[in-house]
């Protein structure tokens, strides 16, 4: 399993994207360029792989799992948006770019990231998209990334980030928050994959462990690159979770033992993939090469 | 056909919107008791009726049609939240009472906006939901009231909204603003009722049809109100408009024409409802009851 391997699977999913939120020729086409300014610049698009990958390992199909892929990726980049606004975490630089408020004005980033959460929706339940799935798996992986993504999943991650800022919180806090915040949609990426591929229950439990352990690790891994990396490399303002007095894994664990988590989670994400064999080799490797990133 | 017809309905719809959203026992409950304080506020409830009383004429069932007559409501709601903002058109006031964002602070605003947007979906693609209304459905619904709901439809319509201000625009530019920011929520309310009820085309074409006069006429009606009305009266606001410099109906037309236009509709709106036969009486009946509101 090659690099090329996740290089091609990147390149199709950039054009499913590309196509599933086109330019449109429409009175309020500005809302569509400043979607799709933070929705195609180039971001790493692990959360639909994850979609794509398991769907592969239970037998589905690829043009089935786009527009899910397509989906989660606009429910990430909808948080992106509005957690770089002024009223949150007042983020100017996003992925090297100016984040989306700072090019459209707060009132076009707000609409933008509102409609971006609503496109994942329209992408997931267009007539095309159910008559490919099936209407049962359509529906309930909608409902997948709907849980996911609302107060109970990531925006109550948000929540938890906000009552958090300026003050020390727990590591059992922490984990809490990131496991909402971050967690749960890495989570619903990997059922998602599963349920439009009609997997048994086992490969649903083993798609959760999987994304569940790769989830903190990842989340782990930020908090180490905030304060080991550089704005060049990270494309993004580093040291502001020390700025805003944010409690991370790195202030409660201390860097070492942070970087352990982050090995011991990333074998216990492997692990979890056994019931797939060498069929999961490819996000096996993304488990060791999320834990090695630099960026 | 009596006004206690509308109430008993409106009062199973509270109940239906308080099981729909409870209080949540987790760390993140100060987002539900946001998100529940622009929910639970007494608002009319106009779009939830169309759901159920298109499904009940349609031979659908109230249990099948709540879900999304309730989701509906919650993106409805979510629009008014974000749409009070500070960044938006900073309004201080919603249904005579604070709005959102200067109970909670704008970031909590903003989240309970993404949560309830989101809450939508997650209740009409629940288990529950799909299991009753059937997958198909349940997908198909939920598919009709994302595409109202986003940036070719409700969220466009705000980004035309936006462009408008402080600009005088002609009363094309004000109907296509209005039929995607109004319109469409008020015409997917409608079809939403008939899709869940597995209804023949040509009564979601009459759905259509009664729901888009509807919805112009409540519009205008709005501006009738927001240069006739008092901040008692109306629990919000007045005179914003004419403040603001926003072309209206009342603006473009005068009081008199606009007034007229309303009556036209209401009749338009009357007579798309033939295919219904007396089944039809309560939409009838709340055509002219929103034709001749003070409120």
């Amino acid at each position: 399993m090659s690099n090329g391997y996740w290089k091609d699977l990147q390149e199709k999913m950039e054009h499913w994207l590309d196509d599933a939120l086109p330019e449109a020729d429409v009175p309020q086409k500005s809302i569509f360029t400043a979607m799709r300014y933070s929705l195609m610049d180039g971001g790493k698009r692990i959360r639909p792989m994850l979609v794509l990958e398991f769907c592969r390992m239970c037998g589905g199909d690829a043009e089935v799992a786009a527009p899910f892929a397509c989906a989660v990726e606009m429910i990430h980049t909808y948080s992106l948006i509005h957690d770089d606004l002024p009223c949150m975490d007042n983020s100017d630089l996003r992925r090297g770019r100016p984040s989306n408020h700072k090019v459209f004005g707060e009132a076009s980033a707000l609409l933008a990231g509102d409609g971006l959460l609503t496109a994942a929706f329209e992408t997931m339940l267009s007539e095309q998209s159910i008559r490919r799935a099936g209407a049962d798996r359509a529906a309930r992986a909608a409902g997948i990334l709907a849980s996911a993504a609302g107060a109970y999943g990531m925006v109550g991650g948000q929540v938890l980030d906000l009552a958090a800022e300026g003050k020390q919180v727990s590591l059992e806090y922490l984990e809490a928050m990131d496991h909402r915040k971050t967690g749960a949609l890495i989570i619903a990426s990997a059922k998602m994959g599963c349920a439009v591929a009609g997997a048994e229950p086992d490969k649903l439990d083993a798609a959760e462990r999987y994304a569940s352990a790769l989830g903190l690790a990842f989340q782990i891994q930020d908090d180490i690159l905030d304060v080991t990396s550089t704005p060049e490399e990270l494309g993004k303002t580093v040291g502001g979770d020390a700025e805003n007095e944010k409690s991370t894994y790195v202030s409660l664990l201390g860097l070492d033992k942070a970087r352990e988590q982050v090995a011991l989670l990333t074998a216990q994400a492997k692990d979890a993939l056994a019931v797939f064999g060498d069929q999961a080799d490819a996000l096996r490797e993304l488990a060791d090469s999320l834990a090695s990133r630099a960026k």
